[in-house]
């Protein structure tokens, strides 16, 4: 079975983690694991508390997703997470980013040339956080290379879906979207909270 | 400030709980919390687990939500849990359900003769429940007095939105899902998954 791993940490944004996970928890291909970068137990932005493993306990990855939200204002300033998302991005088949979790994917360098989006509503934070990403302002998500990122907050349900249609097809996306009961915006280019 | 309080069991559906939570949590007159029926830890059917406390220290509440998941087919012959969702339902000022959650909430009667909906690929099983409910086929969302009960998984996050407009109005619904970046579906009769 193969490893879908989540980032966490304090003040993440809910959806950004738990849109994601619930479309792949549909998949029997994937195990899902919740790491931190000290295996503490983490708060969510809407007072949750979850427990973690640590990061550096992680040897292999098949995806790799990064949430933002509040917390990525403070994290995207720690050298020792970014150095921990650098390591796990590089051995990680796919990485996923949600929202502001560009920003700390972006400090890793990685994303640098590529094209990217992120938050619209952040959209000048996160530029400012490493201008030489190539970042979309009108995208629902991109995908480049191995990195997939998308838009604020629900955005990455969809990007979810597209990574699931791109790696299991598009009737497996369509099939979980009808389990969940979720109005699929499947059009990547098709952003209705774009930055004019 | 007041509470809008979540009820958790193990293998509850990830999203029929954080898609309400991530909606509420942009609100600044909710305060967040995580009820089980003795506060232990609790795992969701996506993998992570999460802290709670009592359902029994729950002595007001404004509002309540039910999420639904494969949890609800050992829940909803728990006496002692349906006694205390009868309870708090009893006390709670709004009482909303996700998907299966509206199989919890049909066991302790208050739904009776009552217009209601769940998911749409279980419909046979929680009519089964409890054929006295009106249940609805064709509906994302119902409300009957102080009773929400929407339709499967994503479903939550519609009605969720559906409940700040008619408490909060409807730019406040229309500004927490540009926020978060959400296509809303506002029409509690527009089912794309009705049951034929």
């Amino acid at each position: 079975m193969k490893s879908f791993n989540v980032l966490l940490f304090d003040d993440f944004e809910t959806l950004d983690a738990m849109g994601p996970v619930e479309i792949i928890g549909h998949l029997s291909d994937f195990q899902l694991n919740y790491y931190s970068l000290t295996g503490t137990k983490i708060t969510s932005k809407q007072a949750f508390t979850i427990e973690t493993k640590p990061l550096n306990s992680l040897k292999a990855s098949d995806v790799f997703l990064i949430p933002g939200g509040m917390g990525t204002r403070k994290e995207s300033k720690n050298p020792e997470l970014i150095s921990e998302i650098t390591r796990i991005s590089a051995l990680s088949t796919f990485v996923l980013s949600v929202c502001t979790g560009a920003a700390l994917l972006g400090q890793t360098g990685l994303l640098d040339s590529l094209s990217a989006t992120t938050n619209k509503k952040a959209f000048d934070w996160v530029v400012s956080t490493n201008p030489h990403v190539n970042w979309q302002k009108n995208a629902r998500w991109c995908v480049a290379e191995k990195f997939y990122t998308s838009s604020g907050v629900s955005a990455g349900m969809d990007m979810t879906l597209g990574f699931v249609s791109d790696q299991f097809g598009l009737e497996k996306a369509f099939e979980i979207a009808q389990g969940i009961e979720y109005i699929w915006n499947q059009a990547p280019q098709n952003d209705p909270f774009s930055v004019r």
